[in-house]
């Protein structure tokens, strides 16, 4: 039997259980030349999938209602007749949230289970590595000493970009939403220094606190009322990366902020929208740098790993209340 | 005599007049060694000298209240015992506003009265035209064939901006506040199309007819409301470049507007405030390219003269009424 995730309705705001449909087919999976039959193992789930729920013009094509959706995979290859892949490879792409799919293999990569635990190619070893180094080095063009402030810093990128932040020898502070995730950004990722969101009441002042040198660096995982705070801790020449604007993503309105435009002008700082498969080219430089640094345990990671294909929608919509500490990651099989 | 003008009152909101004193003296001025007697000539007002009339955290000190206020100011050199000037040499430098000073002629630049008339020098040879040629070619990064829309295009920079955009192979937009400027836009500057906000609904409509590719360089001379529809229009990598924002300058709250982040995310866009005198390592190429340019008559400008040194806060209040068409210089003598 083969289950798949359909896109039932666009959700309104804050995506319901009631978004999405499950289908069941019991037709048997045949494979032609040239196509794999693959087993889902791990299914990803990312705040930007919500995105793609609206049919507001974005980056990437929205997905069609009555369609089943699609995120990072990893899956095992049950059966092949293609060449490039045999029986047992464990491979990672952009896949339909299907228990078993045909595929022609095309834009499927290789991933090697004897490196690293498979669930980390969905995350410190996949785009979420991947967003954290670009978007830091690329946007952020960190130097030693600087400080660094990252919202959403104990989700799966802001974690990571912590960790690159502290290798790189800057100052880094974490933005998160319980104590419990503040105190894991410093025990357990090196952060320099944590602010409690929920608990604080005056953002601005805490951001002060924290950096008296001020924020040189912004990687912005949450848009909303704590990047505006952000702004005025800015100083001359602070680079924002817009890497996620998740307290915004459900508004049905367009949402207001406090106008940056004075900050950036007072000084002389940018904001840069960032997707990272605009840096494909950087790829294969982060990656060597993100297993080095794996091996070497500089880089650790966390990972909150729901189990079985039915709590799919719920494991994504639980991103948006924070429920996970890291990437979040649906194991299917 | 002498006359000073003295910042009485840091202004709130909008500037007036009680903001300002003006103060006489009838002690003669003697000059030392070293020292140059100038007569002011010529003095620039301009929107940024808002920000300095106010204590907060900016790119350049505050004025002091009680002190003369600076601009840019063309002066004739009066009396020299300075090796490097002559009497009845032209200048230009910040100076005070006054009808006299004497200085060491320190950060004094000659300028050439056989090239250009005076007041060229504080608008399409002096910052205006710097802040244009830099501002568009640095951040904007013009590729032939894009689309260009500038705001406060009627003003100073703005219309420098579209020449140079026309100049530089892009489709131009021009918004302005009245149908007079809008015709001038198209008129005399070349822009291909204009925009009247005040008599427009729908900006985010109006700025989707006009650009019909969309917009890949947005030169922001105004901040506020008319920006936020242009975000509605942005393309894939489209640049912004923020240098002023007299629209919200004189809101004695932080200003709001949509937020930006989602549009920034979505288009993998950027916003780069800037100032021009970040950029001084390409004054020289600029001032090449731009007196080149006039001479060429590819560019030209136009400014609004205002008669009498008692003028000057009225003519430096009335840029925020847009009541300035191009640069608004001040005549004294």
């Amino acid at each position: 039997m083969t289950q798949t995730i359909i896109l039932k309705n666009r959700p309104e705001g804050k995506p319901k259980l009631s978004d999405f449909e499950f289908k069941k087919d019991d037709a048997e999976l045949n494979i032609d030349d040239g196509e794999l039959l693959l087993e889902t193992h791990y299914v990803s789930v990312d705040p930007y999938l919500r995105g793609r729920m609206s049919d507001a013009k974005s980056y990437v094509d929205p997905f069609e209602v009555g369609k089943p959706i699609h995120s990072l995979v990893i899956a095992k290859v049950a059966e092949s007749k293609n060449e490039n892949f045999s029986k047992g490879d464990y491979v990672r792409g952009m896949l339909d949230w299907k228990t078993k799919q045909v595929t022609k293999g095309e834009e499927l990569t290789k991933v090697d289970s004897s490196k690293a635990d498979l669930s980390a190619y969905l995350g410190i070893l996949g785009m979420t590595g991947l967003t954290a180094y670009c978007g830091l080095t690329e946007i952020g063009k960190p130097k030693e000493g600087e400080t660094l402030i990252v919202s959403g810093a104990a989700g799966a990128v802001g974690s990571v970009v912590g960790q690159i932040g502290k290798i790189l020898g800057l100052t880094v502070i974490g933005i998160a939403g319980t104590d419990e995730k503040i105190e894991m950004l410093k025990s357990k990722f090196g952060f320099d220094a944590g602010i409690n969101y929920e608990t604080t009441d005056d953002m601005k002042s805490a951001i002060a606190d924290a950096a008296p040198k001020g924020i040189d660096i912004y990687f912005d995982n949450v848009g909303g009322p704590i990047s505006d705070a952000v702004l005025f801790n800015i100083n001359k020449f602070a680079r924002t990366i817009n890497c996620g604007a998740i307290a915004v993503y459900n508004e049905t309105e367009t949402p207001e902020s406090i106008s940056v435009r004075p900050f950036l002008i007072k000084n002389s700082a940018s904001m840069q929208g960032f997707i990272v498969s605009n840096y494909e080219d950087k790829f294969p430089k982060a990656m060597k740098e993100l297993t080095t640094w794996l091996n070497e345990e500089k880089l650790t990671y966390s990972e909150t790993i729901v189990e079985g294909f039915e709590n799919i929608p719920q494991a994504f919509i639980d991103l948006f209340d924070g429920k996970n500490k890291g990437k979040m990651v649906v194991k299917v099989s």
